[in-house]
Parts: C-alpha cells; sequence; structure tokens
C-alpha cells in the first residue's frame, strides 16, 4: 500500500506550477519584443515573375508594402495615401514612373515615394513635392524581389550582406515555395526550423523521410562557422534505439524503413563538388533575420519565415542544386515530380501545423533546445537596431549552451 | 385632453433607467464572479462509449482537457504540453499507459501526468520526474464520464456525491443528447432550466407540449428537500385564463389543446413506482452544480450545463427510466421516435435559443423569478471553495423568496 | 552625378513624419466624438411598405430598434426587454397595440413603452406600469419610416425640420435603394459624397459617367444657401485637360466620350421647371445630420448615411421626379431599366469601396477638400446636443475655405 501514496507525493512534487523553470523570454529581451520581426534586415518577398505592372500589396513586419514593376524595375511604397488613408495598391498607372490612388488621383513617384501630382487638385497642386510615402529599398536576386524595412536613422547595406555568399557565387537552379499568410508568430517557424529536437520525431512518417529510419535521439553540439554568420548544429552522437525507463525499447525500425538516415552530409559517398567546398561543419544551420539552411549532398534546402504580423508569416523554401548542364534538368525534374509535394509540401506542412498549434511562454525547455536558445542569443548579439548595445546573454550560465 | 398628458406623466415616471431595480448580480457575489463556473464538483462529459484509444481534447470551466481511454480506463491531463504548448490531445500513444505530444516526443504518464520520457532527449533526460501535467480524476457512472475540476487544496469527493441518489440505486435505462459549444454563459442555461416563469410561455407551441394546453401563471413556491441538497418550486395555484386589465382575456385554449398539463407528478393516475418512492415534493428541482430534474411520472429528466468558457457551455441532457423487463425497450422505442427529436430537440432548442439572445445583467426581475434568486443563493450556500464562508444572503429582505 | 544627390534631399525634406500636417479631427471635436452619429435629427430607416406586424430590428446610432406596424401605424421600442435581455424583435403580438417578449410574455404598450402585463404573472403582477423600454418618435413621409433618435432632456421637432422642403411642397416619384450594414463608419461616407475632389476621378470610367467625358480639375467655392441649412459647391472654373509639370498631359478625352459633362444645370436647355423654381447655386448641397442632394437637370439625387454603430451604416439613395402625367411612368421605367443599376448600383457601389478602405485620421487635407472641411464645420455649428455651445470654428484660418 505504500506504492500509490509514494505516487501522490511524486505528484505533488511535480506540480505543473513548479515544474515551469524558464516561463518567458525575458532572458532574451530583443527577441521577447521583436513580435513584429528584426528590422534592417533585407528579407526576401516573392517570385520576381510575380511582380508586374498590375500593383500588389503585401504585409511586412507589421507594415503594409505596394509592389509594383516600371520600366523593368520593381518599386515598393507604403500602400497608403497619406490623404485620406486608401490603398495604393489599389491604383494605377496614370503616367510612367508613377503610382496614382484610385480615390482622388494623388500621383507618387515610383524612384522616391514623393507626390508629383494631385491630378483633381490641377497641375499647381500647393502639395506636390511636400508629401511622400515611404519608399523601400528592393533588389531582385536569385528571381526573387528583396525588400529592406529599416529604421531611417539606419544605412542601407547592400543586398548581399543579407543573401547566402553560396548563392551569389555559383550558379544556381533554384526550386521554391512561398506561403503568404500562414499561422503563427515568425519566431515560432524560426524556432521549429533550427530546433533540433522535433525533426526526427514529428517527421518520422512523412513521405520526404520514406524508406529512411530516423535516429530516436542525437548529442548536438551548436557551433559558429568562422564567419560569425551561421550557427550551425553538428551531432555528436545517434542513437538509433533507446531504451526509457519504466516505458520500454522505442525506435524507429520498421520493415520498410530500409536505411537510416545520414546525420551528416559528408558521410555520403556522392557529394556535389559545390556543396562539398562549402565544407559546411554539419547539415544545418541559421543566421539572421532567420535564414535556414538544410544541406543535403545534392542540394541545398534554404528558408526564411518573413513576419507578416504578430500572428503571420510568410513562409519561404527553396531548394537549390549548384548543378550544371544535364544535372540542371534532371534536379528540375526531381523537384517538380517530387520534392515539391513531399518535402516542400506534406513535410514542411507538419511543421506549418506545429507552428500554428504552438503557444508559448510558458515553456519548459530541454537539452535539444540548445539550438532555440542559440537562435535567440543570436537575435541578441546581431541585432540592428541604431544604437543598440548587445545585452550580456553571451555568458550567461542560465543559457547552458556549449559550444565548441 | 387629459388622456395623453397622463400618459406623458406616466411615461416619464418610468423612464428606462429608473425603472431598473436589480441592476447587477452583487448580491450574489460567488455567483457573479463564477462566469467559468463553480469547482470542486463532478460534471458529465460525455458518452463513454464515444472515449477511445483515440485522444479527444474538450474544453471545461476554461480548462482544455485530453481525454483517452488506456486499458479500459479513461484519463484526463491537461491537453498543453508544457515545453511548447502543443496540445497532447494531437499526440500519439508510444508506451501503453502513457501519451506522447506530437511535437518533441515528451511522454506522460496517463495514471499521474508525470513525465516519464522525452524521446528526442534518450533514456537519460534529467526532466523525466521533474514536469507534469495536471491530472483530472474522471470517473465514468450512468455510462458517461465524469471529471471533476477542482483546486489544489481540496480533496476530491467521490462521484457519488454528485450523482442523484435514485441514478445510483436503482437499475436504470437512459436515453439523451449532449451538445457541446452551445452558445451563452451556463448560468443562462441553468436559471433557464429552473426558471418557473418561461416554460409555459415559451414553450406553449411546441411539439412536445403537443395537444395540452399550458397555464397561463401560477403561484410558486421554492422549497427546499429534506436532504438539503435539492430544491424545488411547487405549484401553489395554477390559473388557466386570465384578464389582463387593460388587454383582456388571455389563455392557451385551443381546439386541439386536448387536456390540460398536469400540474404535479402525484396528480397522475399511473405513476412509475420509483418515481413514486421518490416522494418529490414537485415536478422540478434543482442542485450543484447544476443539475436539473424534471420528474415525469414515468421518466425524468436531468439536465447539466457544464460550463466551457464564459460564452458556451455543453448541454448534457438525459431522459432515465426505471422501468424493467418489457418496458424497458418500451421506453428505448418511445425516446428514439419521439421524445428524443421533439422533448431533447424541438423543445430544449427553443431554450437554446433564449439562452444564446439573454443578456443580462442589467435585468428587471419579477415574482417567478424566485426559482432563479433561489438557485442563486443555493451557489453562496454550496460553493466548495477551499475556505469559503457563505454570505449572508440566507435573510436579504431583497432576495424576496418565500420558503415553506 | 548632382541628379541622385538633390533626389536624396529632396526625399528628405518631405520625409513621411514631416509630411503629415493636419493629423487628426481635434478642430473639430462634435465631429470627432460624433462616431455614432449626430443625436436629436430624424433619420429615414426603411421602405414603410417593409415594416407590417412581424417585428423588424434595426441598428441605429449604436442602439437596437425593434419596429412594428399596429392599428397601421409604426411604432419603434428599443429592442431589449428589461427582463433578462431578449430582443421583442423575437416576439409576438398577443393583444392589440402591444409587443411581448418570446422569453416570458412581458408586454408593452407599442404607444408609450410601458409594460402592461406580464403573462407568466398574472394579471396583478406589480411590475405593471413600473417598467418601460424606450420609444423613439417616428412617421411616415415619402413613403419611409423616419426616427427620431434624442437625448431625453430634448423636445421632440416635427420630422419635417429634416427633410429638405421641396419634398414635401411637391408632388414626388421616388426611386430608390436602401443598403444597410454597409460598411465604414458614417462620416466617411458623408465626406466622401459632398466630397468635390474624387467624383470626376474615381467616377471616370463608370456606367453612369457613360459617354460623357468628366473634367481633370475644378475651382471651386462653397458657400451657404439663403436659408442657412444647406451648404452648397460651384464650380468656378472647370479644367478639361491639364499638363503636369514632369509628369504629362492628362484628360479624359476618349473617342467614346461624347460630351463633356455639364458643370451646373442651369446650363442645361431643358431643367424641369420644380428642379428650376429651386434656384440651385450648383449642383451638389449638403444639410444635417448628412443628406446630400445632387440636382441633375430632371430629377434630384438624396442620399442619407444613418449611422448603425462605429463601422457601418445605413445607406439610403432616392431619386426624386418631380413631374407628373406620363412624366411620372417615363421616370419610373427609366429608373428601374437603367437608374437603379447604373448610378444607384455602380456608381454609388465604387463609392462603397472606397468608404470602405478608407481609413483617418492621420490625414492630408487638400484644396478641394474644403467641401470636406466645410461640412465637418456644420457639423460643429448646427450640432443640436442640448446645451450645446457652437466652438468658434466659423473663423478658424486653418480651414482655409473661401465664401462667397
Amino acid at each position: 500500500m505504500s506504492e500509490p501514496a509514494k505516487e501522490l507525493d511524486n505528484q505533488r512534487r511535480v506540480s505543473p506550477e513548479k515544474s515551469i523553470g524558464r516561463q518567458d523570454w525575458s532572458t532574451w529581451p530583443t527577441y521577447e519584443r521583436a513580435d513584429l520581426g528584426l528590422r534592417n534586415f533585407w528579407y526576401p518577398l516573392t517570385w520576381s515573375k510575380d511582380v508586374g505592372s498590375k500593383p500588389k500589396s503585401v504585409k511586412i513586419l507589421g507594415e503594409t508594402v505596394m509592389l509594383i514593376r516600371d520600366g523593368g524595375v520593381v518599386a515598393a511604397l507604403s500602400d497608403r495615401c497619406p490623404h485620406r488613408g486608401v490603398p495604393l495598391s489599389l491604383g494605377t498607372q496614370e503616367f510612367p514612373g508613377t503610382i496614382t490612388c484610385p480615390y482622388h488621383g494623388w500621383t507618387y513617384g515610383l524612384d522616391d515615394g514623393v507626390l508629383k501630382a494631385a491630378i483633381t487638385d490641377g497641375p499647381d497642386s500647393p502639395l506636390c513635392g511636400r508629401v511622400a510615402v515611404k519608399k523601400y529599398p528592393t533588389e531582385e536576386r536569385l528571381g526573387l524581389i528583396w525588400i529592406f524595412v529599416g529604421d531611417d536613422e539606419n544605412p542601407v547595406p547592400p543586398v548581399e550582406v543579407d543573401i547566402p555568399d553560396e548563392l551569389l557565387q555559383h550558379a544556381t537552379t533554384i526550386g521554391g515555395r512561398i506561403y503568404p499568410g500562414r499561422d503563427g508568430n515568425w519566431r515560432y517557424a524560426a524556432e521549429n526550423g533550427f530546433d533540433e529536437g522535433h525533426a526526427k520525431f514529428l517527421h518520422r512518417n512523412s513521405v520526404w523521410a520514406g524508406f529512411r529510419q530516423l535516429p530516436v535521439w542525437n548529442e548536438t553540439k551548436v557551433v559558429r562557422t568562422n564567419d560569425d554568420v551561421w550557427v550551425t548544429r553538428k551531432q555528436e552522437a545517434v542513437h538509433w534505439e533507446a531504451d526509457f525507463p519504466g516505458l520500454g525499447t522505442w525506435s524507429q525500425a520498421a520493415w520498410w524503413k530500409l536505411s537510416k538516415t545520414a546525420a551528416r552530409p559528408e558521410q555520403d559517398r556522392r557529394v556535389d563538388p559545390t556543396i562539398a567546398s562549402l565544407k559546411l561543419p554539419s547539415k544545418a544551420s541559421v543566421r539572421l533575420p532567420y535564414i535556414l539552411r538544410i544541406a543535403y549532398p545534392m542540394y541545398i534546402h534554404y528558408e526564411w519565415a518573413v513576419p507578416e504580423d504578430e500572428n503571420r508569416h510568410r513562409y519561404v523554401q527553396l531548394l537549390v542544386s549548384f548543378k550544371q548542364g544535364i544535372g540542371k534538368q534532371v534536379f528540375k525534374l526531381k523537384y517538380l515530380t517530387f520534392i515539391r509535394w513531399a518535402f516542400h509540401g506534406q513535410f514542411t506542412g507538419q511543421d506549418a501545423w506545429m507552428v500554428d498549434v504552438m503557444d508559448c511562454p510558458p515553456e519548459r525547455l530541454y537539452r535539444p533546445d540548445k539550438s532555440v536558445i542559440e537562435f535567440r542569443r543570436l537575435v541578441e548579439k546581431q541585432n540592428r537596431e541604431a544604437g543598440y548595445v548587445p545585452s550580456p546573454v553571451e555568458d550567461a550560465p542560465s543559457a547552458r549552451v556549449s559550444e565548441s
């Protein structure tokens, strides 16, 4: 009869209230207040081919932006006419190089956002040159439109600082899918992406995992790369089976799981020479504002979670091959017939499901969350707000992250 | 010309602002703050047959609870993994006697809610036994799953204290319908159920009233039963017709109203012997947390309004027969072919309509609301919060309730 | 290389923050707080033929009102039974001259809103004559039901004070469309209606503009009529083409634009004699609470934006002909076959689109907004709140409105 008594005692000791250690995100103050995203970074928005002469409205970092292509160049202006608050994206182009509000014909220069004419007030309208909408810097790279959302006092860096070098230095073939309006704050999407713990469990029966068995658990280190931009996570040990005390043995072994997933790209026999030349310390790495890079032997997956508002983000996922010649066509075919729906559809759809239902803080982190913690610390350290002094999180013992 | 002047004077005297007497529920402080329900009671949730090995999520008293059946026993745990806030009800059973979160494989014991394994952190995860989710006491009685939502400092009473004795002491045949997510706060549903005033008017043309004429108005006493658990309302006088000054005569008489509804079960010639043995002082009685009992000669209707959140409740309605032998089958047939849709569908659907559109306080009570007031006083007196001292509402003259 | 530098300088000078002059509506305090509308005015609600013995619920100035016709007369009472907050419009008529709540049979006089009987409490219910719901004055004119939403301390003026004289003094034929629940605050709808600037631009390709070319811009004066009730806007100069510096020439000329729209009715050869006799200084005029009058040669368009709540209004639009004899039938035919959908559908639907997407303050007004400003000043000056002292906006130089 001592057994039930012991159980009761145990239950009391771990009452829900007491079991919560780190309840909030106050350890990472920049991160905590970044519900609308990190400013002063370049973000990919949409495919270049999807912006033409018809204006398009997008949300980013809580701001509404109109995109239009004029004379081959994409322009981005604040999507709100200062006159009466009507979206400029509902308007038309009445003169080259301008956008005109549909309500009263206020006409703004696409190059600078300045009011060039108020059509219904005649040519001598005294407001011309004295009213302007915010103009956002934009660039086109890799077949995508990039936008910089900055604070006014900050200079605008070249877009190249926020695009992985290897994508600019090599010829690429790119497949991808972009989902605006995905549910969940961008930080949930970012943490989910770099999170070491979930992949092998949540995705264990995905089509993408397919016939491969995933590990039960890993021992992982989170390390900084030499360029100090990327943080990567590195499997120190991989466990394919485990015996849980009192519960039993657990593994993902099944008759149809024909192989075990390679833990690191260098273990693969065949690795694309460009990818090999990157000398990546591990498969998964992350950098700000949130670029996830998952290196496979023959291609690399990149993803962004571009903040829209507190509750939604734009999910941009690319699959990049560095192959040339016939290899390009083989990659395209493979992407369109399989990877596009199995990886960029069903697999990342499982992530979208979790990003939608996650709800924290409060939270209770565990050892594999060192990857999540390191991402939060990255935000504290590489914050680009003007006048920002990094908080001393580097040595905070509470973070308990082992670095190499 | 004095007539219009008088009318104007009258209208001024009863301007809406002044006509409201009891504007709020401050006379009943426990009741007023119980928008999420009364804690430390057992509530019926759903049919036993509807909970199996697939987890189910329900809302009760503002909390989200996962139900699952394991080894024949139903367990109820808080439906939120403390790690990142993902609902456990989206998870799977990886080991007997446990539930595993879909995201990272955190695995909780169904018997105590304690973390038994964090699969993706390996067998030596230091959090095991140090994290727990709230475990809710559950029982199965009458083919229903019952749950106790308590404050931690309170002991858990046996479920029998919150089930009417007659249902436990006699063999029963039970029909019923359960509606989760019904609109309206649970107190509206409870007050509507025991409300003496509305039944004869709101339901006058219901299918359930059928060919029976209902009274215009009654004189009613609200009385306590000997066991001091139930409160009942008792018709002292029943009026089948009334002459309203200045308006005219009103009754529900119609050629198709072949009989007048009996006011009390003992007036019926034939009464089921078990029901007769209950010696109920009247047809309608109520007890906490809100169990309404309407005794008909041959069966009894019971209902619960189980709070979900401030705006919704789970409506549980049972029809119980104490018949044996062939009487059981006759009852089942009658329930399925008529009572289920006429009473537990159209009739209580009229109540659902009112519960949805009701909106008070402010309110202005009238004499038949002594039944509503007595229910509110019951909440004040039988409140089970730890350390609760009943407020002195018993003798409050403002309640104006006559008791026997 | 000096060109880009200059542009940058220009852009800085007109940074969005600095370009906003008048940011809020604090210049017009009555107007600013009138998000629920102007009280103590008569408003048109719906067609007389649409209110019968079945109660109808409408929203106006944030209040919910029940309409019913009894003995040929329309009555309007507050649509909330003070007993438990149930809408009276869900009830029935149990006695002539009354409405009865569906829940407990509380019965109110339609003539005064006073409780005449509480059916389920018997003829001697002590609340009779001591409870009342608010009674709203109503009238029927022009085939419409009018309601007065007043403050209690204010006397109720005759409905004629809030109906344009010409509609009462002449025989009329009326077509129209009424849209409840249109998106946008009533002030957006009102300002859009009298706004001088937008019509020629927003509507330039509407079916109603049809084969007529509209001007590019006008020079406009806003003037008061002799009766001091209406404010009208008067074109001083009309420009059919304009050359915008740095952009080019702009006009609405097109091969299918066969004529230029007449700027004033008196320019038309044929004008209806009744309309001519009004000696209107111009085509467009406005008065409180918001009645827009657009005089065409052969008929006049009137519209109201009746406030429902902060975000919605009831849009009432009438087209009135003063013709007699065969002219009545010709007008009816023309309205039903063309004007109803081209003007009262597609054309004012473009306005509805803007009223929905407008979002200000902040705002940045321009010269043609003198019409909008004058409407705001009218609200300040003709406000009917009890004890209201007009604010000295008349001479405010900031308004910059030139009057004749």
